[in-house]
């Protein structure tokens, strides 16, 4: 029933090498952050491939995008595909892209080959997966699912002030952000393919990854107040130095994640911005953002509370005025059997190799899941670098990986109507997110 | 033979408060760079104060800018005071202003008394006594004493990669700068007015500081190279955290200043920039500045060698590349015997009360004691606040201690020839500077 995809894997690479020339930076580093100039000419590029390839098109106010393959049974919830296509300030070219570009050309080399879909196939084009601009990840697919409601969406501006709710009707998103969240049923399934962003594959030289899970992030903003002065005349125990207390807060943070009893447990400080910053001034004010991960959501939060209450030590010691704010909390996802299953099924077929694994990095299906069963394919990435301008996935990588996700996107159209009895993999109400 | 000086405060306040204009940033806030627009305004309106008070001007390579009253002995060394006006972001309206145009009241002063000098009074406005601009604090007085070479102050640059050459030339100084260094014996003795920058006046309620000792500052820059990656997938005893390293040597910086034995030691990690500072992304690289200080060098010298030490041990363990750069390393000065004299007699002719005092911030003094013998004159400031908008010295103390300036140059104008066996307060040869 289901034909061999009829791959151009030429053709997906000029599309990804021509994507990347829509930066902010000169090559190799692209830098295209949601609704800037670059970010606005990819939207037009994957547009007009989306048009070209005969897939009818919907935006919602968020800026995400859904190109349909319209299928025989258009009146069954649809299978999806799809990824990113911002990047951070000096990223490569692959993260994210490989997904949006690679769904695309899964679409087309299936229309190459005859297929017919029953149920509809979509390419969701994701806005704003990662934070670089508004603070937080997954900005499009916390909204399609609801992790994000459109008070809150409402209230987020970027560091210069300019807010969402400005940027996206100056985009040409006028849609009302109350329809952005996604009617219960709208999808059968789900499913991404995206680089690893990390060793595992390439060390053990296998070819695909069949994600299980996403570990759970949750990421915080510490913020500090001591009093400043002058370097020269502040003696020291008269000092209420802010960095001195970051700097207790950053080692606390790295021996909570080394401490908690597995491997599986990550935490960064990844952002110190200190004022006034003058090599002649005790440092008055510090802002911390703090990155926390787990498979296990519990453990995640563990460490969370040994930050809370070590910067809370550590200010009442200090004389620091501190305030922590959690950003975003976020479940951990299972992905859904059934889509495991089809996966599998593909891989099978093509005589490919994969490992079940989970990815600590977390991406748009985090938040799918709440909406419909999901799963990832991973291809390798060279030393498991990313967000560097030499970030690299191989020709044969990429063209395998998105082989394997037509074949699976084929057999999901054609999936019974329910298609399991299992529910979303994860919880569908979120903790409140705090935004400033 | 002295005449009372025949103060006008109101006119030098209006002075310190239209100078306080010439500004990057909004009232009270002062912020006035070296060589940038608001600096260039300063430099005129205080050219055009010198020649209505009839002194005569010659500016340096550096932009050191020298008002000349002659003596009835022009041949003999001159008297010196003078301050700087340049400020750091965000700075208040008294700080090195106050001798500044303190300097040329008093000029003024003995001028409306009819007083002649012997000596000639020169009033000095230092350029760029802060290290906003070059990562170098005091460069004119440093230039003026061979503190810092020709060759040195050649390759200065700024953050935007600006030179101090090409800088200069634009604001007008196109003077050789192997000629900015004073001859030796050019001058017979300095006094420089200033606010306290610290709360010990203030708090005893002693109008007047006389500043017997200024402490010894030292800087060191320090690079920290790690390895970046993703914070969800790079597990922890991977990891080369450059910001975990920075922040054990912030500790180990305060630590180090605590247990030095004496109050006198004091410490400050003032900058801090991370690379590439966002929340996901393990830091790959940081950037300290330390500021190190000390009534004795010795023990100052202590402190940096441990510091230097702890960055090897840290960098050492951490699998992190490190590099300490000394910036500068300066001697401390002492005051000389006889200035010190001249300002206590002042004060007993005014019958003020003062306290002699060391001076743990560094002035335009420090270097000017390289070239003769010198002391400073303190005035209270609110609350020791300084480099902030809310800096504040009374209408008050600002009067007397310009009163108390006019009076001990007017007395060093008459000294004997040679003033004093002594020596200037500090050696001559300074140790090498490093600039990268």
């Amino acid at each position: 029933m289901i034909p061999k995809p009829s791959l151009d894997p030429e053709r997906l690479l000029q599309e990804l090498e021509q994507l990347a020339t829509y930066s902010d930076t000169p090559k190799p580093a692209v830098t295209r952050v949601v609704f800037s100039p670059p970010d606005l000419e990819a939207r037009a590029y994957l547009t007009r491939l989306c048009r070209e390839a005969g897939l009818s098109l919907r935006a919602d106010g968020l800026g995400n995008l859904f190109a349909r393959w319209e299928g025989t049974a258009p009146e069954l919830p649809a299978v999806a595909t799809g990824s990113h296509y911002d990047a951070v300030p000096y990223a490569g070219m692959y993260d994210g892209t490989v997904g949006v570009l690679g769904g695309l050309e899964a679409i087309r080399s299936l229309q190459r080959a005859g297929f017919q879909p029953k149920r509809s196939i979509e390419l969701i084009l994701f806005t704003a997966e990662e934070p670089t601009r508004f603070g937080i990840g997954c900005l499009g697919s916390r909204g399609l699912a609801g992790a994000l409601v459109p008070d809150s969406l409402r209230e987020l501006t970027d560091s210069e002030g300019r807010s969402l709710e400005e940027l996206r009707q100056i985009a040409g998103y006028t849609a009302d952000l109350d329809e952005v969240l996604l009617p219960e049923g709208f999808y059968h399934s789900f499913v991404e393919l995206h680089i690893e962003q990390g060793p595992t594959l390439e060390q053990e030289q296998v070819p695909i990854g069949i994600v299980t899970a996403i570990a759970a992030p949750a990421s915080l903003r510490v913020t500090l107040e001591g009093r400043g002065g002058h370097a020269g005349t502040v003696l020291m125990p008269e000092r209420r130095d802010a960095l001195c207390a970051a700097a207790e807060i950053i080692l606390g943070v790295e021996a909570f994640a080394k401490n908690s009893g597995s491997i599986n447990t990550v935490a960064t400080t990844g952002l110190c911005e200190v004022y006034p910053n003058a090599v002649n001034s005790v440092p008055s004010q510090v802002r911390l953002e703090i990155d926390v991960r787990d498979v296990d959501p519990q453990r995640r939060d563990g460490v969370i509370r040994s930050i809370i209450q070590g910067v809370e030590q550590v200010g009442t010691r200090r004389g620091i005025d501190y305030n922590v704010q959690i950003v975003n909390l976020d479940p951990p996802a299972k992905s859904g059997t059934e889509v495991l299953r089809a996966l599998a099924s593909a891989c099978g077929e093509a005589g490919v190799k994969f490992k079940p694994m989970v990815s600590r990095a977390y991406h748009d299906t985090l938040f799918m899941a709440r909406v419909c069963p999901t799963a990832m394919i991973f291809i390798p990435c060279r030393n498991g670098v990313s967000h560097r301008p030499d970030e690299y996935a191989s020709p044969e990588d990429i063209a395998r990986g998105t082989y394997i996700l037509a074949l699976a996107l084929a057999h999901l159209s054609y999936a019974e109507d329910k298609p399991s009895e299992e529910k979303p993999g994860a919880p569908k109400d979120s903790p409140p997110i705090f935004i400033d």
